[in-house]
């Protein structure tokens, strides 16, 4: 799966390369695409005069492309506006894992780091096309029933876009590890899972008498786990890409 | 709360003042601290040669310091080694909300942003201490049950601290909000709420036998918040500092 020069994998170099615990790394576009795909809430990192910020902010996914948005006023669009180096990361945090030494406490997680170069989505055309997206990748054709957007809101959200230059993800999915004589110890050890969950949803207070909860949204259910909900929504909006 | 001159909140600048929707931002030590401890998991944002990482990492609070670890070799620690700036971010994700236009489509969330210079852990004495810190800020008590750490652990091991210069929270928590002449349209609108949860712990198959599970690890049972029992853990490690 690590294969850099299979066309099926993002190229790999100083920038991703995953050095530390390199056997956790991968770098195919089947692993990197379905951890971003499982997920709406991503970090980005972006640099002003020298100053790191880490934004956390509402993503996807089209083909090697993402997209996050914000409003015009945001610091970080306008950094970013004109192509400017920028890392977006995902994590989903799956278990806290107790060892028998304090070195090998651990976590199992999943990650994926994105480099690339962020821009601000300029073309009408292609903007029109991401603010219908940001809705319906998480709720397949919703759009369709919204009271369509004003000229004022589509001026008041700017969307940013950044091509997919190089891309890591990192896996531990391992439980407890300790070394082989710490097995010996009559020390307890465990896997604690976390999951991230929905709740029951919320209708709001206001709804008109007989507005009714579209089929469109019955993914969206009380104890499923985010991310597989997340991925079915992709995948029910029919415009997934590889 | 947001009175910058009072003793009780960090200071407010150009780096940190919540700009986009600064209604939603708070900058006292008590949103801060008690937003940061809620969380196990964080995410770096640093620059190398114009190039910003993003890397999630766990970290823990003490006072008004922030602490976080990895090996030796991870390029982030290296290169943080000098006091760099830093930014770390924890993020709270809380619902999807579903307006009854795209517009106001939007996510309940709770996140703090901290800025400073982060640095190596070098003295001796701090790094032992942050290493017993690390693990028992998360499970009291637990290190003294541990098979001790080895010089060459220890040595494997690097340490970051990152005095709080600038923080800021936002919060947002206020479910389906629209346009006032939104309500009348026949339009179906929700919030979905959103928790990272527990699930059943996972005895090491390798436990020998007689080997129990202690008591101090009670508040990690299955179906609890991750945001409550590692608030939880915290008080109960008696280390905490407002």
């Amino acid at each position: 799966m690590n294969d850099p020069c299979a066309s099926t994998s993002y190229p790999v170099d100083a920038t991703n390369q995953v050095r530390r615990r390199h056997e956790r790394g991968f770098y195919d576009y089947s692993t990197v695409h379905a951890l971003l795909d499982a997920a709406a809430l991503c970090h980005v990192a972006y640099v002003i005069d020298g100053q790191p910020f880490c934004t956390p902010t509402l993503f996807w996914r089209e083909g090697s492309r993402l997209y996050w948005h914000g409003s015009s006023a945001s610091r970080m669009l306008r950094n970013l506006a004109q192509g400017e180096p920028a890392c977006l990361t995902v994590t989903h945090f799956d278990a806290l894992i107790l060892a028998r030494s304090g070195y090998n406490h651990s976590a199992d997680y999943r990650s994926v780091m994105v480099f690339g170069k962020a821009r601000l989505v300029e073309d009408p055309e292609e903007k029109e096309n991401a603010l219908v997206r940001m809705v319906d990748r998480l709720f397949p054709n919703r759009t369709a029933a919204l009271r369509p957007a004003t000229a004022q809101e589509i001026r008041a959200t700017s969307v940013i876009t950044m091509d997919i230059e190089r891309a890591s993800a990192k896996i531990r999915a391992r439980g407890v590890v300790d070394e082989d004589e710490d097995y010996e110890l009559p020390i307890y050890a465990e896997r604690i899972p976390v999951t991230q969950v929905l709740g029951e949803p919320e209708p709001c207070p206001r709804l008109l008498n007989g507005v009714e909860r579209p089929e469109s949204l019955a993914i969206y259910r009380s104890t499923r786990l985010l991310q597989e909900v997340l991925t079915e929504a992709l995948l029910a909006d029919g415009n997934v890409q590889d």
